[in-house]
Formats: structure tokens, sequence, C-alpha cells
């Protein structure tokens, strides 16, 4: 990416954005992520969706272990400049490290967070380390 | 919202939290926001979207100038619990202060920025104060 699209970009105290991550296909959304300038242009240079994992302090290839990339469908920045929405298809069906679809499987239903997405996979299968591909 | 609805959040070190509203009937992603306790109480209580507004330091009652209320349908919070997501129903059909159904209405294309939704409404007839109901 150029440094004009780059410049159009509110980044936070730390140089990160609020990254949506879409189904491009059902509408879910997925997941919420961080992006640096550096997670941002890979993104955009492949294809796929690249976060900044604030855990690990490095960048996050979506998928990089489970195999459950996010191919980019569109990208796009709101009015004020300080959130991305990616539209992605998630390759596996899986974007959650629990291994359910997505990551906001938790509703508010008579006054408690009810688990309401069964989990596809178990997550021990998903990856190799004990860490897992957290979103964070 | 009882102490232990609460309690599962990961407040940042600001006490917030980002909130994505979502239009519970057709998918579109209309923004994101932030919410202090008190908003998320607020919400939760009024059924309506209440978030905490940044720049002006107060709750902020989505729609407390234009009107355009967003009605909770639907409360979600993520994995790992720092990010929550509201189904909603966006009364007027405008989220974004500049007049527009939703506020990322900029799409990355050929390189550029390029702005693709229309103004449904000229921002100035929507506020009484210059500032608007902008979301930060």
């Amino acid at each position: 990416m150029n440094d004009d699209l780059m410049s159009a970009i509110r980044w936070n105290e730390d140089g990160l954005v609020p990254a949506i991550a879409q189904d491009a296909a059902s509408g879910q959304v997925l997941m919420l992520a961080w992006m640096n300038r550096e997670a941002l242009a890979a993104t955009v240079a492949e294809g796929r969706a690249v976060y900044w994992s604030r855990s690990r302090q490095r960048l996050w290839r979506k998928g990089e272990e489970s195999g459950n990339v996010q191919q980019l469908k569109g990208l796009r920045l709101d009015c004020d400049g300080d959130t991305l929405l990616l539209a992605v298809e998630q390759v596996g069906g899986i974007a959650c490290h629990t291994g359910r679809a997505h990551c906001f499987y938790r509703l508010l239903e008579d006054g408690n967070w009810t688990a309401t997405e069964a989990v596809r996979r178990d997550p021990a299968s998903l990856y190799g380390s004990a860490q897992g591909d957290e979103h964070e």
C-alpha cells in the first residue's frame, strides 16, 4: 500500500487499528483483531488477513498454524479512519481458536452469557502448540 | 447488568471495549464505537446502543441528536471477552454522521479509498450542533 492510503488511517497510540473480519458470503462477523502498518500492507500484498498479535508482539498470519486462512475479498475503512472492515472467505469455516465458526458465540440471554455455537473441531487438533491461533 | 456479566469482559487500560454495531436484518456492519461499564449497563437497561464518546468523554446515546437511535436486538461477547457485537435496528437507516447508511463507505479499489455509499441525508440537517453525532 502506498503512503497516501496509509495516511488516511488514524492509528492509535500503539500504532494499531481494530480490524473486523466479516464473512463475505454470509455476513457473519467472525472476529476482531488488530493491525499495524506492516500487517495492513501484508494483508493487501498477500490477499489474506494478517494481523498484529498484541500478546505475541509479532505479525500473525491468520491460519498460519491451523490452516484456517482468511482470504481477502474486500477492504473498507470507516468515516473517521480508525477502523478497518475486511470481507473474507474463511477457509475451513472456523475463525475462532475455540474451534467455532466465529468468535462471538457468547450471547446475552436470560441474564447470562450463553454459548450458542457448536465447536466444529477440537481446538487441540487445530494447533501444533498449546497457545493456539488465538487472535490477540 | 450484574457483576458476573461485567466480570466476563476484559476492559482495556482505559476501561473500554470496542463494540461493533451490525444491522440485525441485513447483516451490514454499521460502525464501531466504544463502551465502558456504564455505557454497557445503559445499553442493556435501555435496550438501545449507548457508547462512551472518547472525544467528548461522556456517555453518548446513539441518535441523541439525530434521532437515529440503534435499538438493541442482541448482544454478543467474543471468545476472549474483549469485543462486543451488537445486533441493532438502525432507526432512520443512517448510522454514520456523514449521513450515510453505515460508516464503512471507503472501499479499497484500484489503489484508492473510494467512497461507495450515497449520502442519504445532508449531515447539516441531522444535527443541531456543528460537531454532530460522530462516533468518537
